[in-house]
């Protein structure tokens, strides 16, 4: 009888192991990752209404955090939070910053909040670094679109877990997408509230299918990517307490893995 | 014999110990600080020239690093690194993220590089987190100035350890400087590259001596600081594993201590 309890425990241990959830992560304590965002935004690529000037097309800081799945930066067919709305509206970054603190400190589901200089062209770099943990293995972040009225480009709840590891590399890439609170149609269109608020869109090639819509390119199937964000976990022997823990990537095309 | 040999053994160590020696560390290993920055660029403070549009007046992405003495990010009275030409003229960030990164990998100089989120009026705030460590105890960043020609604020290697401990809250009131590399002499100056180029000088109320000049108030004897940086530690009990570490202020002006 022993033995067939033990049997039962076993069996029910092994019903409830993570296999395929990769919402459990077992993997060791607290990985550390650069994380590179690179531009794509060229007048080539984008040559409907590029900014040229005041201001030219740009990129606004990064602002990220790590977290687990009680927190949710922004989400596609969601309400932008005020903080995203004020990022991706104007830059302004407190709001968010604020949002993400207090996520952290209510209900414990934030790790650490990140963040990368701004860009000042269209298709450079720019890059930090993150501390993941098991119990808060996803990454979310936001890059405003200057000038834009609301658009912005992210990654949204992006598990760096997979079971019992963190992954090496993963290099995502990045479309740009409207946070519904400001209805411009181009990059230089004037402030106008979207009242009442729209949920956040992707924006494509066809989508506002609108002429007047700077991404309105209606011989493409898609558009290309706009920016291309790359995460590289960095070694345990770059880490410690003497040895500084910079890791920027030599080359942004330096990507082994990939999802897409 | 061998008592004599102990006595000057320990009378040499006695020499060696770091009384009043503030460039030699004994604090305890890391300790994490939340740094905000907050602009006091205000049209009422500053009403000469202030940038109302195209851009108006703000401040760039703030990009850092902790370090030992064997590295400087930038000197008064001293030439600006390539990297801090462009971040100042342009608050392009990448050549000087590279610098940081290789002065940490060749000469273990610097311990981490830090960045805030820009910020998109003249007197708004922003904070990000850094850590210093015994060797690495001293802090350095620059914040452009928008719009300007090659102005900046920041902080030149300021030491957070007082020997054998760290410091629990620092503020320190902000002035401008110019780079040295771009000839402008208003906030929209057109770009005019001063070659050769010139160290980085302070831009008070009377220097550039010229009534063009974006700060020139003669009938002031110094300037108002343009804006403030505040270092505040982070408590033990709100690091660990599990608990979020990021620690903004509530106010601006929650200031303790204040060095001038």
């Amino acid at each position: 009888k022993v033995l067939w309890t033990l049997l039962v425990t076993v069996l029910g241990s092994v019903s409830s192991l993570p296999v395929g959830d990769d919402s459990i992560c077992t993997a060791e304590e607290l990985a550390k990752y650069s994380i590179t965002f690179t531009g794509k935004w060229s007048q080539t690529a984008f040559p409907k209404q590029y900014p040229l000037y005041r201001p030219p097309a740009q990129w606004s800081s990064m602002l990220g955090a790590t977290h687990s799945s009680d927190y949710s930066m922004w989400k596609k067919n969601e309400y932008a939070s005020n903080g995203v709305r004020d990022f991706a509206e104007k830059g302004e970054a407190w709001v968010l910053m604020k949002e993400i603190e207090e996520a952290g400190e209510k209900i414990q589901s934030v790790h650490g909040i990140f963040s990368a200089p701004a860009i000042s062209s269209g298709t450079g770099q720019t890059s930090t670094e993150l501390e993941v943990h098991p119990r808060h293995p996803l990454v979310s972040f936001v890059v405003r679109i200057v000038p834009s009225p609301d658009w912005f480009v992210g990654i949204d709840s992006l598990n760096l877990c997979e079971r019992d590891h963190w992954m090496e590399h993963v290099s995502v890439d990045l479309f740009p997408y409207d946070a519904g609170t400001d209805s411009g149609f181009t990059f230089s269109s004037p402030n106008f509230a979207t009242i009442p608020q729209d949920t956040v869109t992707e924006i494509t090639c066809s989508s506002p299918s609108h002429p007047a819509n700077s991404f309105y390119y209606p011989k493409l199937k898609i558009l290309p990517p706009i920016a291309q964000v790359t995460l590289v976990k960095i070694k345990k022997s770059q880490l410690g307490l003497s040895a500084p823990y910079i890791n920027l990537p030599a080359k942004s095309n330096e990507v082994i893995d990939s999802i897409s």
